[in-house]
């Protein structure tokens, strides 16, 4: 069978990065041009993945995994000034300006604005999983096997493209701990935490020593926890703690409501949180086809941490640990566009391969924070300046410089961080400052039912 | 391609349902006879399905759903008189009289011993879930797709026949509830409920008007919740509760912790328990194998409750509404056994429609609890009486008498029916007097790591 002309793509989700793709190619296409046949496929009722909250847990109510890893309450934890979209700013949308923390339902509404302004939702067919997809080498493209939820019908379309969308904050890693089916209490993993309100004169015990663990110790301490235990296995986070939150190394056993440190110490819990993290999981990808990769800055075997070496027709976005996201998202998106318009090639095979070894070499030398924001930032520049997606160095210079504050910001004061204004590097517009502070802001709006 | 001389066959499943098949066929084998080739694929890493407690919720180390449903305190809920092998009975096993009502761990020990006395473990692949059944009619046989859990690889192998165990206790039905997105607290459903002290002083709100209901009410209630509410959808179990526990149909709406009830009534609660029940839930098949049935007697597509009508080479165990469980899936099983060994012809497909009709007529027109146990007595008698397992009528007729007095028992006394012995229809023994009454025993063993 001959390739079509009009070649076809398929997303698989329309979170995010799906939403970047459509809009990227949407762009082109109300400009005048001709561009591919595309079919984006998302398993939930709407698009916005991870935005869409969700009080549901565990399964949904076609028997899919719950996708949705949001709680009640969450914030922006980074100043929204590191998220902005180079071509739809804040200020573009809110006409004024906010503060640089902002709650869920404000950055959704931000987010999926620009997709509605971008007449991509005919491309999404909603309540539709991707369960299988392989490459057909007879046919020369991908065969791609999916299920109506609602109707239970399978299909199988081929396409010539395969754009993964899928993002990695969604299948929890959950670690066996010795002992923990003794445990009397609930035990969750921070998939399924949806609400800090359950944990009032509860003492907790947070097992994990990164972003999670971090916000759920600050979301549950603002909701009256009784006390918080964070265990972390390489490091302490080693902020500057109110009293009911402590650190300590990762706990040796569970005996009942009994946790062991390794100082010796035991402690008694009421309940469990698990912020061990996430995987990248991709179950309906054919085994040759199948990302495997832990949470880093450049995934091995992603040209441009992107196009799947050993098919590069094949394409993963927003794979990387993020520090930057929605433009990262746009950068790689602008950068598969015009790959797949015919505008940029992809060096061979061989060529590729020197340039993700340059990347990856460049990764593995990383030391702490800064140099990790660095380099993600050289990644971005490297893809904005090859389209027309308009961000420029300089803009992400200040970017880069704005998430080193952050961080500093946080050091000093994890506690009031997020009340903090900090400077668009897009519009150079100062956030406002809040007039609640974030500790005793509670009155977020209820979104998110069905 | 020719159908091979010795048939395959696929077992989805090593539950009770697909343990009792693969004992049939170990029978006949162990006396000599020469029997298919069988493949069964379990996902778990051990046999006993929904048996296997594990402190796990929602997904599982590999992102597959949780299959187990059991809660750490649960005890079986009718007589172990009304739930034993006629082929290996609770005397042998045990060797002494022991109580009627038994936890789950002694249970599961009563299951696997058989099992593990049937010399059947060979034919088990465990940690391999079934991603896809399809009828390749090109092959005349069945394709069934792989994935092994911890490699991620996958397989596609042929069989002949595929018996469907898979149980239908482990797909949440998950029901939305007007303003349950508002509740505070936690909503769980009776899947992932795991251990009744987490409810301690609570004021519950259970959802569901059936077993589980029933159960995780009185568990709550023994383990000291503050208040139980069960709010139900059809009619009240109207059970003599103690003053703590309350039935009022079914809630209009959920704002923040209040429960809005149709008699005008409010109530806030700490925490929802969604006791609504399961789906019969087959995503691994193709849309033309897939049963189609609600929780009834007789599910309308399979002939003897067993083989799926347009493809009779599809068998599905267990798949009925329950009363009767072990001895209903041995009698399922060694008549399935007898037809794939050519002991046992199936009728031609009207032949098969016309009986199948006259069974769901029947099942139409039963009234209360005891014409359904006497309709799946009925039906295990025909099962029975057609394959050389052990279960005579007069012993159902004792068995069907026995469900009988329990339900009548439970209705005189919800809170202590578990201390009453019944007598085997088997061996004739009547059980012991538990020392201590159930509402008092709370020492169970914490069995089910990793």
């Amino acid at each position: 069978m001959d390739r079509p002309v009009t070649p076809r793509i398929a997303i698989i989700g329309a979170g995010p990065s799906g939403l970047s793709q459509l809009r990227s190619f949407a762009l082109k296409e109300s400009a005048g041009e001709h561009i591919p046949e595309i079919v984006c496929f998302e398993k939930q009722s709407d698009w916005g993945g991870m935005w869409n909250y969700t009080w549901r847990t565990g399964l949904d109510e076609y028997g899919e995994p719950v996708h949705g890893s949001m709680y009640r309450h969450l914030w922006s934890n980074a100043p929204k000034e590191c998220h902005e979209f180079a071509d739809y700013s804040f200020d573009r949308h809110f006409s004024k300006p906010i503060p640089s923390f902002i709650p869920r339902e404000t950055f959704r509404e931000y987010i999926l604005a620009r997709a509605e302004q971008s007449n991509i939702r005919r491309y999404v067919q909603f309540n539709t999983v991707v369960s299988y997809v392989d490459f057909d080498s007879e046919k020369r493209s991908f065969s791609v096997q999916t299920r109506h939820l609602s109707t239970g019908k399978r299909c199988i379309e081929y396409f010539d493209y395969v754009i993964v969308a899928v993002g990695h904050f969604s299948m929890p890693n959950i670690p066996y701990i010795s002992g923990i089916e003794t445990f009397p209490g609930q035990v969750i993993h921070s998939h399924d935490f949806r609400d800090a309100r359950q944990f009032v004169e509860r003492d907790i015990l947070i097992v994990g020593g990164s972003l999670s663990a971090e916000d759920i110790a600050l979301q549950t301490f603002k909701f009256g926890a009784k006390s918080i235990t964070i265990s972390y296995r390489t490091k302490p986070m080693g902020f500057k703690w109110p009293s009911k939150i402590e650190e300590k190394p990762l706990l040796e056993k569970i005996e009942g409501r009994t946790a062991y440190f390794p100082d010796g110490s035991t402690r008694q819990f009421d309940s469990i949180i698990l912020c061990t993290g996430y995987k990248h999981h991709f179950p309906f990808l054919a085994d040759d086809l199948r990302l495997d990769t832990n949470n880093c800055l450049y995934p091995s075997q992603l040209y441009k941490g992107i196009f799947f070496q050993n098919q590069p027709r094949l394409i993963y976005l927003g794979m990387q640990n993020l520090f930057f996201s929605l433009s990262l998202f746009d950068c790689q998106a602008w950068y598969v566009r015009d790959v797949l318009l015919g505008r940029t090639l992809l060096p061979d095979t061989s060529k590729r391969k020197e340039d993700m070894l340059a990347w990856k070499t460049r990764e593995e030398q990383l030391e702490g924070k800064e140099e990790s924001i660095d380099f993600q930032t050289s990644y971005l520049k490297n893809l904005a300046e090859a389209t027309d997606y308009p961000l420029t160095d300089l803009s992400l210079d200040a970017t880069a410089a704005t998430f080193k504050i952050w961080v500093a910001d946080k050091q000093s004061n994890i506690i009031n961080y997020r009340d903090k204004p900090y400077t668009s590097s897009i519009t150079g517009t100062k956030a406002t400052i809040c007039s609640t502070p974030w500790m005793e802001t509670q009155n977020v709006s209820n979104a998110g039912s069905s």
